[in-house]
């Protein structure tokens, strides 16, 4: 089992970092979450002049045994379609790295298809699906244990290519069924409000999701002690590495970008693991999957984007990636009032 | 007076848009109002394979009389002095328009200050900043028609460079109350609900604002019937410049990033004249100025960003560009179910 030691976000610099804010030509506070970001990033960085370096977007593909209790609109064949078609560079997740400059790895974290050896693909395979956790946990907790430090290696790994700023994202066919009993078990929300369309469930579908999910959660009878045996029950092997990877980030003092409902699932059994994680957190969007916004208000965090995106993919993070860019620019560029020669406030 | 022919947005490969977007490998509608930007910019350049080409932001600047009765917390001089940062590259727009390519043109609209023969200013000025509205027309109608037409031909000028998108942005100490009277008088909106802090008044200062603005409201006696003559008495050169560039630009069919509140009001007066104009705006925020949720509700337009920004300078155009880049390109490059193997919907 590995072990995750996270620091607190040093706060040396907070005081300089806002003073250099401060300083910049515009009224205090007009850049908006901007602002926040830069003294995040600073803070993480430990840095007056911070930088967003080999920005890395890390997708973990794993399938889900509960997939077969008609939870999703897709078969899960889908899954693995959609991970040939990630090295293919054909789905959104590609436009959108391509376009922001964001190194896109694709790992296979257990999905329910032997690849032939694909160029690009990174193999962490933890079996071929989980179990389908109506009747049984998804995995073994041996299993999960495993997975997370797997993710927490990959993690690393691209750490130490140079990369400071990770994206996190997944594909998994049925895994916002893991991600809204994760949510369901370790935030105390009755499941029925934990539950959404996922890929496009129409309201049959949905109230027979909700249905086979409240099943799983009677079925188990967990509550939030113990994170780990929460995930083991109902997690993907995905979720679990992405897990392991955002500990690792962290711990690593990572700028750690999340992308929808099912990343922000797994920072939220990562921040029951490691509660100091979410200060290296930034969130990329408010996913359309209805439970995110409760999700987020949870975990007292405000994404950067709210444009109706419910994709998936890490396409919230790439998307939003821009903002952190802006952010990290507007402290390193801009001109300072004294600089430019602007005048202060009247009543300053 | 310039006149303006508009075409309503040509709808001939609306749906041959809507079915490219349906055959994208993901779910139906998962990527929000990214989808609604790449139907709306195919319609508007009338192609299923738009393009961005030579982004243009045009930040015109101007000084307002309202700004001696103490409506700002800042200096008029300040408005000169940003014209200057905005030259030496020292700005917020600056920054964002480097970051994310945009071309940045600053257009001296009407700046209380005579500027040297500066590296890069367009000049256009129609005065040394408007006469105090409180007691007077800011500006005589005949210079508020070559305000809008001179808007209009360094819009053409720009388009006629190749420029098939333009931002619009200003700077002007005192702007935030001309765009309130404008929304007042053109939306029958009380005038305090119209108002809000600009760069950053306090509760005083807020309180001040809205008594002048009444006052100024009183005195006129406006009703909407007249754009023209409402931008006139209320309106800064630069909101008038903005309003022709606006419009030039939609006649043009260029599509049109619509910055915060001020541009807002802008395009708001842009459309009494032209209602079709707004079939060509994407609007890049909701500024954290109060009134303008209330304005974007009149309008019926959701803007992407909501991030808290109140800067101005056209920065919420800049930093919501890469979105709308982002629809264009899973327009052009994202491969279709059939393209990539992916199986459909099981109840498809």
């Amino acid at each position: 089992m590995t072990h995750f030691e996270l620091s607190p976000l040093n706060q040396d610099l907070h005081d300089a970092l806002v003073h250099k804010i401060k300083l910049k030509t515009k009224p205090q506070g007009a850049l908006g979450q901007l602002e926040a970001i830069a003294l995040q990033v600073g803070c993480i960085q430990q840095t007056l002049t911070p930088t967003l370096i080999n920005p890395a977007m890390l997708v973990f593909a794993g399938d889900h045994g509960i997939a077969q209790s008609g939870v999703s609109p897709y078969p899960q064949a889908v899954t693995a379609q959609m991970v040939l078609n990630f090295l293919a560079g054909g789905a959104a997740i590609n436009v959108f790295c391509r376009q922001v400059g964001m190194q896109l790895l694709v790992i296979d974290a257990g999905v329910n298809h032997t690849f032939a050896n694909e160029m690009g693909l990174i193999p962490a395979k933890m079996g071929l699906g989980t179990a389908n956790f109506l009747h049984a946990p998804a995995m073994r907790m041996d299993v999960c244990h495993a997975a997370i430090t797997k993710g927490a290696d990959i993690a690393k790994k691209q750490l130490s290519r140079g990369s400071n700023v990770l994206g996190i994202g997944e594909m998994g066919i049925g895994n916002t069924s893991s991600a809204s009993c994760l949510m369901s078990v370790l935030t105390s929300v009755p499941i029925a409000q934990c539950v959404g369309r996922g890929t496009g469930l129409d309201d049959v579908g949905l109230a027979n999701k909700t249905l086979i999910l409240s099943q799983a959660i009677a079925y188990h009878k967990l509550n939030a002690d113990d994170p780990y045996l929460v995930l083991a029950t109902f997690g993907g092997f995905e979720i679990a590495m992405m897990v392991g990877a955002m500990l690792a980030a962290a711990e690593q003092k990572a700028v750690l970008m999340i992308d929808g409902f099912i990343a922000t699932a797994a920072i939220l059994v990562a921040s029951k693991i490691q509660p100091m994680i979410l200060e290296y957190c930034i969130f990329a969007h408010r996913s359309d999957e209805r439970p995110h916004q409760a999700l987020l208000d949870y975990l007292r965090v405000k994404p950067l984007l709210d444009i109706g995106l419910r994709l998936g993919e890490g396409t919230g993070v790439a998307l939003a990636y821009p903002l952190v860019q802006g952010a990290v620019n507007f402290l390193n560029e801009m001109a300072s009032f004294e600089s430019a020669g602007i005048s202060k406030r009247v009543d300053a």
